[in-house]
């Protein structure tokens, strides 16, 4: 949620004069994503995002990013599109940084969650997933299972007493999640962050997804369990039962789940969970105190991970067994 | 240059709906404006800034500095013009604080500063003093020449060492600026803050002036020497006569100088440093680390004041002594 990168007026005109959008009118530095610098830039034809892919995103994986939001929209999904210069390259270079302009998308972020969103969301997700199922280009989860443990120990070694505490807490978790973690299941493209900061909504409809720097080739049903934990819970911890079952619900209705991933549920919610609270207890123990960005409590997900352990059955999560193809 | 208070979509919209501009289209946090919250607002009419006026900015005060917009504004100065809600009111409040939204400018602020954008700015100055002289709203400037003292003695309480040198090193200027300072200059709303930050440019002209939230009631002579501190210096400290003749020709091509002016302008302009320089000290010691601003480095002003220590005439700044009327 900052800017990283300041640019010129003179270097975002040469940008920009490289693609038939008119000059530009204004361009103005925005508080949204984590990792990247995005500026709000009006042409004389149109509303876009460019965005400086700051050194979190690893260049060589942006044509995945650039490919995967083409072929979405391509596909139907609300999603940023990138624009292609005069030269036919979506990606070039600003203030030393890889950089793009994508499409503006009208609509908000929902502050307080619904049951209504949940539907949408669940419904747009499944929809991601179908269209993604062509998408020719693969990308390692470089965030799932595999990568928990180091993560663990990279918290441990830190100096504060509440990591220790918490590490303990964790072992048993991980040893679970590591011995039980699906071989296979149907996988495809996931979004694998979709937060309700990266969903928009106008008018009570589902208008935009972006943020798709972190998706990658992996479970389907991992996306909805990182869905569920994202939307489903209220502040106070609590899981919301009613909102899991539209979204869950939405889902099925358009992409049913097979009994394989239902019965894995609980397991991918469990890990998904994991999964949060391990890179936000990294990032709150080593983000430096004159960091632009405050780190997310992790305490949030430790609440959410402590339900997980309790549950019983994917019943728990409003996982309709019927529909379970 | 940061979002401090967050909004939600639903109080957006009710916000909003006091308008006559149609729904909510996308409302994003900008880093713009250092004292408070904006956000660029999409509507389906057209796009607005909506500004949170955050603890910085007294209240009581706002009135007189969105007067003073719809002032500008109708008397031709390119500045943002305040909306009124369906009830007739400009200012109501939003999350627990003050808020209006404005009319969005087009341009972009330059970074590369030319000596045509100081002619545009010395002319723009003038205009702008022009259409504030029948303003009938008065405000204090609470940073003037009585406010330095104590913003020293401030910063020569603090612990750091850089601190107790540079206290030494300004006693003398302080005295000086203090006996000194005119009783008796022609005087009106000034802007007292037109960095190039606050200053937009599009297609080679001057197409907007944004930030009145320092506007007061002073010399008009002092708000072109904070002008000439903010835009004639290069970036290695020294100072460049060529912007300097530029900016003071251009600004009395419009409005003519006094003799007392003209006289009174080394003071001024050793005056508008310390004013900076002083601000600049006393937020760089004392803003936590854990801000979301990054202070301003006083130092750039220290060797402007070194500057102006050294000079014995007007002629100096280039301005004109035929024309000092």
């Amino acid at each position: 949620m900052a800017v990283y990168t300041e640019v010129g007026d003179e270097e975002v005109a040469a940008f920009v004069a490289e693609y038939a959008v008119g000059r530009v009118v204004a361009c103005k530095g925005i508080a949204e994503g984590i990792e990247n610098t995005n500026y709000l830039l009006v042409t004389e034809t149109a509303t876009y995002i460019l965005t400086l892919y700051e050194r979190r995103v690893r260049e060589e994986e942006l044509p995945f990013f650039i490919s995967l939001m083409e072929h979405l929209a391509a596909h139907g999904i609300p999603c940023p599109t990138p624009l292609h210069g005069r030269d036919g390259q979506a990606l070039r270079r600003l203030n030393e940084r890889p950089a793009a302009m994508v499409t503006f998308l009208h609509g908000m972020s929902p502050r307080r969650l619904t049951p209504e969103h949940c539907t949408a969301v669940g419904e747009a997700l499944a929809r991601l997933h179908l269209a993604g199922a062509n998408f020719p280009l693969r990308r390692h989860n470089g965030l799932s299972v595999d990568s928990w443990r180091p993560l663990l120990q990279a918290s441990a070694r830190h100096e504060q007493e509440v990591a220790a505490e918490l590490v303990d807490e964790l072992a048993a978790d991980m040893g679970y999640l590591e011995s039980g973690w699906p071989a296979h299941l149907p996988e495809g493209v996931i979004h694998a962050d979709l937060f309700p900061d990266n969903v928009f909504f106008q008018g009570g409809n589902l208008s935009g997804i972006i943020d798709f720097y972190f998706a990658c080739t992996d479970f389907l049903a991992y996306d909805l369990a990182v869905c569920m934990n994202a939307w489903c819970f209220e502040s106070d911890g609590s899981f919301n039962v009613t909102k899991a079952r539209r979204l869950a619900g939405a889902y099925q209705s358009v992409r049913p789940l097979t009994a394989a991933e239902w019965q894995a549920f609980p397991l991918l919610a469990h890990g998904a969970a994991m999964r949060f609270l391990l890179t936000r207890l990294y990032d709150w123990l080593h983000t430096p105190r004159t960091a632009l960005v405050t780190p997310k409590n992790p305490v949030e997900y430790l609440q959410k991970m402590r339900f997980h352990r309790r549950v019983r059955s994917p019943g728990e999560y409003g996982l309709d067994v019927d529909r379970a193809a």
